[in-house]
């Protein structure tokens, strides 16, 4: 007679032999083991250390042992992203170099107004076959974690078919995808001179969307072009009862107080904060918002404000890196050249453009699971072609990206 | 009994057929050809055109047919490239983000003196291994063509080696690599002091490596922190009695008259010309000599002066974009991304900036064979996952070549 016997093993899931690893443990520097080993279990790390010190050979210790050259780093979390859209919008940057101005555009049709007819125009699937290939484009430069915002739908329907497409990327890709909620985007054009009204169908839709499941942070675009901090504060009051987190698109284009705002409602961050005032930065210190850096923006708008980065540093606002990837300003499809910019344009070092990368956004989405290689952390690392972390910030273009898991399953 | 009978075909080789060829045919616009079919025999376009006026059946017509989605454009072709070169430098890139100086740098054994180190350190297969990642990036990204440049060597061995690596670089790629012998780069610490006695070493290897069927074309680096126009001159001099082509790095960091210099000497272009004067550019346009804009570099380095764009679209004179690869200034590994930071930066449109990476690049080297998708010309050309070429201006990042050609052999 046969007897199943259950066989109980406490053999590691997986096991990555790789020449260095960038664990980012600690407070600052890289971190670095050289000759390391990174095992994990369920998804979660169990086990970083030297090669040398593992308890026993590698091939006893877990089910499976990859070996890779180069260095591993945290996967890549990109906490600032529109990269659910239809159509993109290079006829537009052809025509602005060509020397037609941002008026022009507008008034022809194009800007933002252009990116809400087309995704409005998709069905579903269509929006959702344009959008994994942007997501895959990251994914193919280390990241691991997405963040996805609404705001190109800007009625109901819409709206909720954007947040469902982002659901979607996340279970298609077997990654972490945070969903926020930016209804508060731009006034549609059946909302023009009723921002009010807009605000009210804004907060109307808030509660509906989130009972659905699709909704994990409210944000939107406080600006002298976009929504009043009174506008803003509605938002934020809805979000608060559903006790959801906020975060902003502040202060890119003046100072309009956004940081403050949104660091009064403890916001996760405050985004762009290139004009943010030192009582902004003190408000962010004070409720542990994370100052998002969109260096992509930044090129492609050719500004030459710099965020206030002495005073964040000073203050201790922690500062995280994303590519804001969207078709209008920042056509940036790779987190990993969003740290290349970081690094030339805002004079981050490699190791702070990493951290912002990876330990810095993972705080600035909530996640306390992610960012660094230590144990007790999700199983979310990417294997690069190159010797030192410093050439993530260094090269541009290039294929640097050897291999990608998130929760320990092989993404690339 | 069997008879052996030779057939003669007119078959083409190949036919490509795609919704959009990029031909760039005629002297402006991209020459777009919608629902296009390309076809080639014995490396060469033999046929450019609409798919509904092809002569017959695709698979009458071609040993091979291809279907591809996206755009078409001819393969790009890199005018201006150090990738020879062993290590990087990425931790001096890292010290100047934390504050160190140039000086500081190069104090330390910093800056080109430790890429001459390197190479010099490393055998030519090493430096064959590390140069081919470059090569390979490069072709990943659409380039078909590249020129090389020596200049790390700095003795005539190493200078040699360089030139060899080149060589076999494009005999492994299957591609044209256009050599150039840069001994005047830099005064090699053995020659501290004495740099018209350098100038004596590297006009005497010239003909040696020339003999040896190195060397294409002839370079120098004409700068206050260079070699000066008589010591230029003494190169250009030794380049014309072998009756080789020269090129100069003119004017990056100061005027120096360096256009008008290369262009005496009928130069095939001037590159950076970030500071070339009114009457430089005179003269270029006036021999014909092609501005080549290195927009990499300009990044990095966070230049502002601007090349004098205007000036050389009223002169007429062609102005080329290339990577300037190198581990120092420029490491910039895809051509197409230096197209959207000459786009960024300077202000080129997307279709400036794909002429500048075709055919201004093809005429940068001395090439007439290449650079459209015309009938006679060599069938070099590049598969793009868009919908219109200004995409290749517009994404930064993101995996856009869906295959590549050269003399209608698969590359990618
Ligand atoms: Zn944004
Ligand atoms: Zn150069």
């Amino acid at each position: 007679m046969a007897v199943a016997v259950a066989v109980v093993t406490d053999r590691w899931d997986g096991l990555l032999l790789a020449p260095r690893l960038v664990t980012l443990d600690g407070d600052a520097g890289y971190g670095l083991i050289d000759d390391g080993a990174l095992a994990w279990r369920d998804g979660v790390f169990v086990h970083v250390g030297r090669r040398d010190a593992l308890p026993g050979a590698p091939e006893a210790l877990a089910a499976q042992v990859i070996e890779v050259d180069g260095c591993v780093t945290p996967g890549l979390i990109d906490c600032h992203t529109h990269l659910v859209f239809a159509g993109e919008r290079a006829g537009e940057f052809e025509q602005r170099l060509q020397g037609a101005s941002y008026e022009a555009i507008a008034q022809a049709g194009g800007g933002i107004v252009s990116s809400v007819r087309a995704v409005r125009a998709a069905d579903e699937d269509t929006l959702l076959a344009q959008s994994l290939v942007r997501a895959r484009a990251l994914l193919g430069d280390g990241a691991t974690t997405l963040e996805i915002k609404s705001g190109y739908g800007l009625d109901f329907d819409n709206e909720r078919k954007m947040l469902r497409v982002a659901r979607r990327i996340g279970e298609m890709l077997g990654i972490t995808v945070r969903t926020t909620f930016l209804g508060a985007h731009a006034l549609p054009p059946e909302f023009a001179g009723r921002a009010d009204a807009y605000i009210d169908a804004v907060c109307d839709w808030l509660p509906r969307l989130y009972a659905e499941g699709l909704v994990d942070a409210v944000d939107a675009f406080a600006e002298t072009i976009g929504f009043s901090p009174a506008q803003t504060r509605r938002v934020f009051e809805t979000a608060r009862r559903l006790g959801l987190p906020v975060k902003l698109h502040a202060d890119q284009l003046s100072d309009g107080a956004g940081a403050a705002l949104v660091a009064e409602f403890g916001g996760l961050s405050a985004d762009h904060v290139e004009h943010t005032s030192a009582s902004g930065v003190a408000a962010m210190a004070a409720a542990g918002t994370v100052a998002v850096l969109l260096p992509g923006a930044f090129h492609v708008l050719r500004e030459t404000r710099l965020p206030p980065l002495d005073a964040f540093r000073a203050a201790g606002v922690a500062m995280a890196v994303a590519t804001d990837c969207n078709p209008g300003t920042s056509p940036l499809l790779s987190l990993r050249q969003g740290m290349q910019l970081a690094c030339t344009h805002f004079r981050l070092t490699p190791e702070d453009a990493l951290r912002g990368a990876t330990v810095h956004a993972a705080r600035a989405l909530g996640l306390h699971d992610r960012g660094r290689l230590v144990v007790g952390q999700r199983a979310d690392f990417a294997c690069w072609r190159i010797s030192h972390p410093a050439e993530l910030g260094y090269w541009l273009g290039g294929s640097l990206l050897a291999m990608a898991c998130a929760a320990g399953r092989r993404l690339i």
